[in-house]
């Protein structure tokens, strides 16, 4: 993993032992070089660098579904991405406002849950964005969040697929209804599909804030939870997992899951990620996810779309994992969440950067110290600028000079 | 000041008695057109509006020292701001970081004081801006803040122009030095030169936040005073704002000032115009200052740059005026603020609208009620969008068609 910069008089040389120890070696190089003003030219200094991530998986989550973002958004993000060498891509395609991730087998979910015609992902877009992404080794891992946050995927005409959570209202639906056999051999196909197209390691499969009241406020749930001896709604939401992990094992890939579904004590595949966001006492959740034996994310720290007035970049570097002790390097990694209720194509990228490049800092190379930060985030704001991508100011007051 | 708008089968007419009641009746005009998606065409409704503004001062303030904004972000924010029939621009264009506005006079101010050669508005952009905003029925009024935030206009080379707030660092400056006579004829020269290019019957003087520790600290100042029979350093702000009125009489202008100088007890002149901006109990302070028979301008609810997440607009709707005994309308209106600490070209206008449609509807109306103006502004964030102005989402998830 270690990798090395050695700038000298007579010439440079650039080591790694993986292509992608290569693009991040490279990404060093080219912030190296600056302008020399009184020169007019562009220097570089001798210097000698050996550097490796802490962190092997430093994401960046986008929503896509509560505001639709343009596949040159994601793409100018992708971008930012790289310069602060975050290497993974969580996208959050579909949620409860809308299903913009075109299926080839089930096209009435975007063509009804979409926004609109012109706010769908089509395949040859999704192959685009990843493409992009591979490129400046990023991966792509798209998440199917489910059984709840799928309101939008019950206006896609597959019968039964959401709960009626109530006998009286037919128009209140909830999480996916369990106790269809069908939903599963349908959930089968579309993570397959979802599968082939990412070609991805890691499938995210959501499983986060189901609303258990619809499932206990349905007659016909818990008429089948008696039948098949199943004691409370977690037991019906493990019996819901049962299927998706005999699926995920099927596509052999790596399930990510949100919290909800360790704190709910659901069983899990040995292999299962799971992913920490609720900020209270997170550091507690994720040594005992360790200590269970299963691989941890974090994203507790780092909600970028809480936005606060002034330097709040400062925060993100308040996460300590000091304390987490992981002799099996199980905590991978974390990622900062751009969650889309309030954000979209006009503010996403001013809104994430600089501050997704203060949560890469710290998964780089887990610095905690913002003070020294500083300088270096302003720096990069402006080389950010330089490039392309609309950082917003991280100090106060200043220009950058280019 | 009555406009109307009358649609009907046969024709529509509209009717203002002035061309700036044109221009608001032409705007709402365009705003009854909605774009029929059965029948793909453009209707209007028949309908009748009588309107007129409540206040006649609705302005937006833009501070182009902290950061620089480049001439063309400043003529989308005066596009945006016709959409919401905002009629004055407010140009905090120096303070204390740089001096951006070019003097012709005075070429050093900018030479030295600006961020840059970049960040520098000549005098053809200042009139590109005032008649791209003059044909929106925008004012523009510039800033010439002084005393206090004047630190970049001390690189200019004008000696003697800073107070030294200590006799022991040679390099600690303050507010304008108030006991030299050659600042007046300087300071009497920039306005007089700020005047002719915008052209406006107002000029901000500023006012606020005067260093008065180092005017305190001044062993120079303090034996003026006692020379001069001054006995404390509110004389003094009163002694240097005895001669900037002077300035502001001969050239017949309207003075503006921040509240600090009616706080401080200076005497003002009979026309002189009181901008409020502390949030504490602003309108207590406002019917202080029409009870003494001055001219009011309210931004106190409105620093458009405290960002908070979510829906914070409607806050802006919580200026409460009601109370307010105004019998000679001395209330002139309100302006919202977008000061620039961490505001530039990058985020300044996803930031500002549609948040300060909001203002532009409560100065134009005086509406309160915020729960009716939530489908109002999203409707207008979409015609926002649709106009090429990046507005931020109002109110959490959702698509705008078009």
């Amino acid at each position: 993993m270690l990798n090395e910069i050695k700038i000298r008089k007579s010439g440079g040389t650039l080591m790694a032992k993986s292509i992608w120890g290569i693009l991040r070696g490279l990404e060093s190089f080219s912030q190296l070089i600056i302008f020399e003003k009184y020169c007019l030219t562009f220097v570089i200094r001798c210097t000698s660098i050996t550097d490796y991530p802490k962190f092997r998986h430093r994401g960046l989550l986008l929503d896509t579904s509560r505001h639709y973002l343009p596949v040159q958004t994601i793409i100018s993000m992708l971008d930012a991405m790289s310069y602060s060498k975050l290497n993974v891509f969580h996208w959050h395609i579909i949620d409860d406002n809308s299903f913009p991730y075109q299926s080839k087998a089930f096209p009435s979910l975007s063509d009804k849950g979409a926004y609109g015609q012109s706010a769908i992902y089509s395949t040859n877009d999704i192959k685009l964005v990843i493409e992009h992404a591979r490129q400046r080794g990023i991966r792509v891992i798209p998440e199917i969040d489910s059984p709840g946050h799928t309101l939008s995927w019950g206006l896609g005409g597959i019968p039964g697929l959401l709960t009626q959570c109530s006998d009286t209202d037919p128009n209140y639906f909830g999480p996916i209804d369990p106790t269809v056999d069908e939903n599963y051999s349908f959930i089968k196909t579309l993570l397959t599909e979802v599968n082939e197209l990412f070609r991805d390691q890691y499938l995210h499969l959501g499983g986060d804030e189901v609303n258990m009241n619809c499932w206990n406020n349905s007659k016909k749930l818990q008429t089948f939870m008696t039948l098949n001896n199943i004691s409370n709604v977690e037991g019906l939401e493990d019996y819901y997992f049962k299927h998706i992990f005999n699926i995920t094992r099927e596509l052999k890939t790596v399930p990510i899951v949100w919290e909800e579904l360790f704190s709910d004590n659901i069983h899990l595949d040995h292999n299962v990620v799971v992913q920490i966001w609720k900020p209270n006492n997170f550091s507690s959740l994720v040594q005992e996810v360790i200590d269970s034996g299963y691989a941890v994310l974090i994203s507790s720290c780092w909600y970028l779309n809480y936005i606060k007035y002034g330097s709040d970049w400062s925060s993100f570097y308040n996460c300590d994992l000091s304390d987490i002790v992981d002799r099996n390097n199980l905590l991978l990694g974390g990622e900062a969440c751009v969650w889309g209720e309030f954000v979209d194509e006009t503010n996403v990228l001013p809104l994430s950067w600089p501050r997704a490049s203060a949560v890469a800092e710290v998964l780089w190379s887990q610095v905690t110290n913002y003070t020294e930060a500083r300088l270096r985030l302003e720096e990069h704001t402006c080389r950010m600028k330089r490039r392309g991508v609309p950082a917003q100011p991280a100090n106060g007051p200043g220009f950058c000079t280019y």
